[in-house]
């Protein structure tokens, strides 16, 4: 199933994606897409349920997951992403967070911080937990994970590493992280591990790779944040991106306001944001 | 006023401490200590309630606040600090995130994580919001304060700095934020700039140190902070700790199944807490 939130920031409503690729309204059945309601069962039973009220006209998408306590992101989990950075895949996988105060839809506009020189792009998969883990074996991971999503992982290269140590100052900014268009339940997609993922700015393709490449893998990346933190359901991991970001172009290129990013991974949607200067 | 929660781990009430030092029951006037509650005004408001119920016995204290979005902590902001570590102080401030699932009571049990060999202590100054601050000038950015609070950083040497890049995973295990045991408003604390704070380990003195020599201060925080992120109510900013952690005793000492943990700073009470070992 594919399962979204839809209407209002901040007043979201519970959905999922019907046959014919309208949403069908589950408000008269939960709360929100959050805690208990995204263990794979539980989902599961919310897709059986018949006769759900189709939502009219085209409303706006919400981030696909709400209660997300932590937003951890993985960095340099391409080998080829790593290689254009100038860096090299690190032993173990480098995490960070990502403010969750940053999350967004996948179509809502993306505010260039004030004083930004270097917003860049990151198309990313996203794990979404399903249920409590801690000091979780790889072989039992994908138990904890209630699905996938489309991440993108908007980042300010100067706010990142040029403004005294930790990259979260350059990932956390307001509107870094939409998330979405759905929760796809992890039934849904054969392989995980052989989905196209692109990403174009102003309709020039900048990114064009697949999750085939990635170096640290979902179940193991579950497993091993889980050696450090529980993760909780809604709790949203981002697997790092492929090559073709902004600051590995010769010259760097950097988004400036009015500059359309669109971006998707095969299965999973896609997303379309409008960069726009903060005032 | 000294603003506290009390009760069972996750359904923590709120309340202030009275002039005999006993708990009050705020809990029929507000639901929590979070949000809108976090104003100045809404904070006197409460303070000026009449006859409020004396809480009986000697409940366990919560964190000292609720609705956490984010646990932000400033790394080296100590210079005696940083040269006990090795490192010198930064030309801006080093911002990373703690996980909010690291929150728990002042006097909790603290888990020492599977695998840790280095297991440190650091008391700090922490900042609580009390309303959403965006691009802040200095000059205006303790309006956007509710209060301080004692902060334990718990933190594990190995993870921060020997797991391959950014701390947070050294910063974020379950239990490593001990926030409280009070939310002490702006107006108790005549000069936060000037109060001794201290740590000690089975009773020896680790930490004495004070206030007065942190480099970039709350105002400047608040004001930094606010350029990269919205900061919003309940959002915490850990200042940095004074010298004497374990990591920097020649040889270096830490935390093992057993220790008590006592630390404080002048005016904002103090907390106790023993570690164990993790299964």
């Amino acid at each position: 199933m594919k399962f979204v939130r839809y209407g209002k920031a901040g007043a979201e409503k519970p959905g999922l994606i019907g046959p014919d690729g309208k949403i069908r309204d589950l408000s008269g059945h939960v709360a929100d897409l959050s805690g208990a309601v995204l263990t794979t069962s539980s989902l599961q039973e919310l897709g059986k349920l018949p006769d759900l009220p189709t939502v009219k006209g085209n409303p706006r998408l919400g981030p696909c997951v709400a209660g997300t306590g932590k937003f951890i992101c993985i960095g340099l989990n391409y080998s080829d992403h790593a290689e254009e950075t100038g860096a090299t895949v690190p032993p173990e996988p480098i995490a960070f967070m990502k403010a969750t105060s940053a999350i967004v839809g996948p179509n809502d506009d993306v505010l260039i911080p004030r004083d930004s020189q270097k917003t860049d792009w990151e198309v990313e998969l996203g794990i979404v937990i399903g249920k409590k883990a801690k000091y979780v074996p790889e072989a039992e991971a994908l138990d904890y994970v209630a699905g996938w999503c489309v991440c993108h992982d908007v980042s300010e290269r100067a706010f990142q590493t040029e403004r005294s140590g930790q990259w979260t100052k350059g990932k956390s900014c307001d509107t870094f992280g939409p998330t979405g268009p759905w929760l796809v339940t992890k039934d849904e997609i054969k392989d995980v591990l052989s989905l196209k993922m692109w990403l174009s700015v102003n309709g020039q393709t900048m990114q064009d790779g697949t999750t085939a490449t990635m170096v640290f893998k979902p179940a193991f990346l579950v497993s091993y944040l889980s050696q450090f933190m529980t993760l909780h359901p809604g709790d949203i991991i981002s697997t790092g991106t492929p090559p073709g970001v902004g600051m590995g172009m010769k010259p760097p290129r950097f988004l400036k306001d009015g500059d359309v990013v669109e971006l998707g991974i095969e299965g999973l949607g896609q997303q379309k944001q409008t960069f726009r200067q903060d005032a």
